[in-house]
């Protein structure tokens, strides 16, 4: 059998005044998840463990079946992966910043102003090779970016240039042993050129004559390796999917061997094509036996806020979860989130995750309404953890332990 | 206080379309456990872990408080108990095959034609000693069988002489390093000796002049040393006992230095005599302190995809726990079962398994009847290596962590 899981991203959350004391789901008028749970089992999930508030990263691995403990290498590859460049196991990645020096190179301001335009612009000429080394740079929000290095050689025992404070110089990049002295010189190299490749950039000629901070230096810090995570395909035996348009989590998919199958023209936000995605997920389980699906739109919702807007999202999901009705005798049906993201909060917290089960034949809980409150009488009770060996034992694709 | 632990083999289940959509333990008219569960509380246990599914072996090994991740050796020893062969830590035990091999001594069928007749008169002369070497042979079901060494020196260095298909020689059996000269020596003695023997077995010639596939070669594989187990009275500082006709379960009671109540006469099918059972382990229970009781019935019916079959069982086992009652203000009772499998299924299943456990001046779950409906509001949620701590400390038999 097939397996699908949905998830809706910061799904879980408290209940809001503006809802009159309910949460968002619990607000949502959801026909299709209230069949889908009738038929089904319901519960609640932490997605690490109770009390750790999860990130985008570390769920997402966990649910895929890969320990965070073990394969989480810290933000730097993980962010940079959220810019949207395309990174390989073994990539060392650091945060950067675009900041600005003055004329003795001393660091005046560690964010360039907050710089939020044209970064795209000044990010493009970083890209290069040193020696045999690749060097991405990818801009992502206001100042921030991230740097990568691929080649051979290239590992983490360097310290990184970010004084952390301004009015200091950058600070002296050093290799920490022998081994990182490849790295610390190709990292100083590209410091001298980034500085003169910025100072004459169009987009700091023009900010000069604004009157606005320049983006003129590269700060980097936080290094580390891209995990090689062990092939999805291999490590189950089955064939997997993804459809994501958050960068993040397309990142990890991809990165652990799953197929994209992300259509073109969706989004990371509530003005997504929810259909579309799930349309496409459906698809891909023609060819693959296992489609994850990650919505971005109840999280952005969280942060913002709005928990008006996080339960308008979360009928919008359940308008396309319609077309799943007609195949739900073929699938393992999952839906969840990968962490909450309370509207009163606007930040991820540690509360646990409602969750749905629905296959062909299993157990009913007899409850018609998936929230946080109904889920305290449903059966499920999972952590991250268990996900994986959940959906393939239910859709008979795993093996007795045992006799 | 006793304990008293009746594992229901394979109890949980799914809704049966025979049973109106309801589960066997639904559907069951259980006047006892209703009574029993009023009085305590019930929920759910996951064996293993959740969507892991378990087998008898590794789920017993683990209630018992024996990690399989740590005691479970394979398939190879756990088959060779369920032969009913009786044996100790440190025997290196074989799954072996009765096989047909041609004059030239070439496999012609792994499988001796499926034979099914007379195969226990075919092992009996197979055990034998060679050197200071025990050998222990011991027909399963068909063609099956387990082959077991006992002596100083045998370990699981050897390749294994099953060619893994047919027309191609046996393989030859050899060490894989010098500690397994000896295993190898005694192994390939062991298959000289027994082609001689099957040979010139009367089934064998009676074989032949019907034109039956001979059942003139032992191949065996997948070798692995029995478990040492830590003795269960010294591990928990109380005397235990169990009741359990099936051979793998009273093996690894065996091997835990459990004291065998087994009545006389009862089977690991569904004609057995429940309440002679349920007798013996209360009877028991004045000379030790804690019963577990195995019950294979339930797990039959699920095997074969009868839910009303499994329905009738349990409400035999409800009927022979009317003797558990009037004792029960001196015990600790509990009720589960070790895995689900489901009728629709007819195999073991990973979902979790209801729990009622009852014991004097306990919590009360106010929940009338035990099935995997009302667990999902009781206040139990345990994984298997929870369960001895649970019934212990419920007994006032373990002690303080702390101060």
């Amino acid at each position: 059998m097939k397996v699908l899981l949905v998830i809706a991203d910061g799904l879980g959350d408290r209940p809001a005044k503006s809802l009159g004391g309910r949460t968002p789901l619990e607000a949502a008028n959801t026909g299709n998840l209230d069949l889908l749970a009738r038929e089904g089992m319901v519960g609640f999930i932490d997605p690490i463990r109770p009390g750790i508030i999860p990130g985008s990263d570390t769920s997402h691995l966990n649910y895929l079946g890969y320990n965070p403990e073990k394969y989480y290498t810290g933000r730097g590859p993980f962010e940079a992966m959220g810019t949207g460049l395309k990174l390989r196991g073994g990539d060392v990645a650091f945060r950067a910043n675009f900041a600005t020096v003055d004329e003795r190179g001393i660091v005046v301001d560690r964010r360039a102003g907050r710089i939020r335009e044209r970064t795209a612009e000044l990010a493009a000429p970083l890209n290069m090779k040193i020696e045999d080394v690749d060097i991405m740079f990818r801009e992502g929000t206001e100042h921030r970016a991230a740097l990568v290095l691929r080649g051979p050689g290239i590992n983490t025992e360097v310290t990184d240039n970010d004084p952390h404070s301004d009015n200091l110089p950058p600070r002296e990049i050093k290799a920490l042993d022998r081994s990182g002295e490849k790295t610390a010189r190709i990292l100083r190299e590209f410091y001298s050129r980034s500085l003169d490749i910025l100072r004459n950039h169009p987009v700091n000629r023009e900010r000069r004559e604004k009157g606005l901070r320049e983006a003129n230096a590269i700060l980097f810090r936080g290094g580390g390796v891209v995990p090689v995570l062990p092939d999805f395909n291999e490590k189950y035996r089955i064939k997997g999917g993804y459809v994501a348009a958050v960068a993040l989590v397309s990142g990890i998919c991809r990165l652990a061997g799953l197929n994209d199958f992300t259509p073109p023209g969706v989004t990371g936000s509530t003005d997504t094509n929810v259909q579309a995605k799930i349309k496409a997920a459906l698809d891909a389980l023609k060819q693959v036996d296992f489609v994850v699906v990650n919505i971005k739109g109840t999280d952005i919702a969280g942060h913002d806020g709005d928990a008006k807007a996080k339960k308008d999202f979360i009928e919008k999901i359940d308008d396309a979860l319609e077309s799943v009705l007609p195949q739900r005798d073929d699938l393992v049906f999952c839906f969840t989130g990968d962490h909450s993201t309370p509207a009163s909060v606007k930040e991820h917290t540690s509360d646990p995750v409602p969750i749905l089960l629905r296959f062909p034949g299993c157990r009913r809980d007899g409850i018609n309404h998936l929230d946080e409150i109904t889920c305290r009488n449903g059966s499920l009770r999972l952590k991250g953890e268990n996900l994986m060996d959940v959906l393939l034992s239910s859709a008979n694709l795993s093996q007795k332990y045992g006799a």
